[in-house]
């Protein structure tokens, strides 16, 4: 087993724990896709459920500890996808909930917040900001604060995920995960190496928000000062440690994709596959049409991780000009 | 049990005929579509496996029959989804395909089918006249004609959802049916009035291709002379007397909307669900916007049933000008 902060048998464990509303999602080969990309590919498909990201596979987790601790309340920062799935899971626990993220979100994401019943605050700054204003209201409440991808739970939701890989019929010769906060990457990536270690796991990230990807080529955190890309779902700044060494443990690979390719990704994924996804949904595709001659020949298997889009911003990007 | 033709143990004995990758499909409150709707709304999606529709349930025991019978080869007549699910199912035993459709067929549904290596013949005509073409074919050359909703195996597959519906932990009120040749109705309905019969059986056709629904209401064959809907994968004309007396055995209701109603259902659910739907697949939230009043605080689950659509046509017809 890889030497990371995450178990198998807690991870298998785990999923008595999450609604089945989020597991056993879509995976199936996508033939439409492929004589653009040059080799087979199959998806992962985590759009198709109350809040059309994979995120509450972890959130479950989160508050169904915290309703058995008989806590009453938590606050989490979000680029969106987190916030949502949080309140959807701590509605049906009882629980309360905060969620913190920059004014600049991904509206239809903070809307839906609202629509959960979770309390949203808004920062006027970036993600890592409102992480701060997340911990401060945590210490001044004394209430739970949920870290994405440093609490273990949020990883362990996420890799269960990974565990519907290695236990499909399919061989895959590699897996493209999103790279943002590292939740996806690690989890899905602990589980493959433990379970399918023939498997090449690929982490992608834009080139506009470089943060993690740079902290594992360097194999120390690596911080920016800004980003710049439309993948808000894994615009971090600031990679953190125990999450970075556990991406250390696990991926094989981690690529910098620009943002016309995320683009030209989600296009491919609506024109080819029918499918709507967000930006961080599309850095699989991204990279396969980045490097053909890396994956030709290849089956290759992307993790749709999220649909969340503002209708008029998707509008622009999938539009006959493109951004 | 309803006296249909079709029996609920051999509805489940077909789901371990069924290659896994079309079943249990999601289902999920989603509920970003209510304040529209006015009531509690579920999604059963039929869209995310290798032929974005729920035609190769019924394919797959369609061609694992002929495969263990010794059949080489096999012709349907189809809207395009059907063809492209038999295809599919029939790459995988060996089998040779010839699917016959309409010049004007949906182009992306002719393109899946020849890319899945099926033989494809077009008739300058509408879907009846496939119809014809595709059983003179079968005569002539002496292979299986593979008649959707007419073929036993067609309406058991699409039971399969049905069986779905019924065990899950949900529940509903309504279920919102696309009722075209009645393989989907029959098969759904049979299995709620079977295990759920507390359940409403809706079954939803366009006002312009109406010939099954005013069958249902006059409780005989009413044929039409013409379709005039974009709701390609439920315009037929002629009905076929053993469907309607299944669906006379099952359905509660038989309604009929308005071309305006399914463009507006397409644009709903992407821009409040994210999804990608052909117009047939539209058909149940057209019925909700069409009478809210009869489905106010009521829990409806509707099956989006497919998600084939030309690009240029779904563009306009989900663009800002709509049709």
């Amino acid at each position: 087993m890889p030497q990371t902060r995450l178990d198998t048998a807690r991870i298998r464990a785990a999923r008595r724990v999450i609604d089945p509303v989020f597991l056993d999602t879509p995976l199936y080969r996508c033939e439409a896709l492929e004589a653009d990309l040059g080799c087979a590919v199959s998806i992962k498909l985590e759009t198709a459920n109350p809040v059309r990201s994979f995120k509450a596979r972890g959130t479950e987790l989160v508050t169904s500890l915290l309703a058995d601790s008989g806590s009453r309340a938590a606050v989490c920062a979000s680029a969106g996808n987190l916030g949502q799935a949080l309140a959807w899971s701590a509605r049906g626990r009882g629980l309360d909930v905060t969620v913190v993220a920059s004014r600049h979100a991904t509206a239809a994401k903070l809307e839906r917040i609202r629509a959960l019943g979770a309390r949203l605050e808004l920062v006027d700054g970036d993600h890592e900001l409102a992480r701060e204003r997340a911990a401060a209201i945590a210490l001044h409440d004394g209430i739970r604060l949920v870290e994405d991808s440093l609490d273990v739970e949020t990883c362990e939701g996420a890799a269960t995920i990974g565990l519907e890989l290695a236990d499909s019929q399919a061989s895959f010769d590699a897996v493209l995960i999103a790279l943002g906060g590292g939740a996806l990457a690690t989890g899905v990536g602990h589980v493959m190496k433990d379970l399918a270690p023939g498997v090449e796991v690929i982490c992608v990230q834009p080139l506009g928000a470089p943060a993690m990807t740079r902290s594992w080529r360097q194999g120390r955190v690596v911080t920016t000062e800004f980003t710049d890309t439309i993948a808000d779902g894994v615009a971090g700044r600031r990679p953190i440690p125990a999450v970075l060494d556990d991406l250390l443990a696990v991926a094989d690979d981690a690529v910098l994709v620009r943002e016309a390719s995320i683009v030209a990704g989600m296009r491919l994924l609506l024109d080819r596959a029918g499918l709507v996804v967000e930006p961080s949904a599309a850095l699989g595709v991204a990279a396969l049409l980045e490097d053909r001659a890396r994956f030709a020949g290849r089956h290759v298997v992307t993790i749709v991780c999220g649909s969340n889009v503002d209708k008029d911003a998707y509008g622009r990007w999938v539009g006959p000009d493109g951004r």
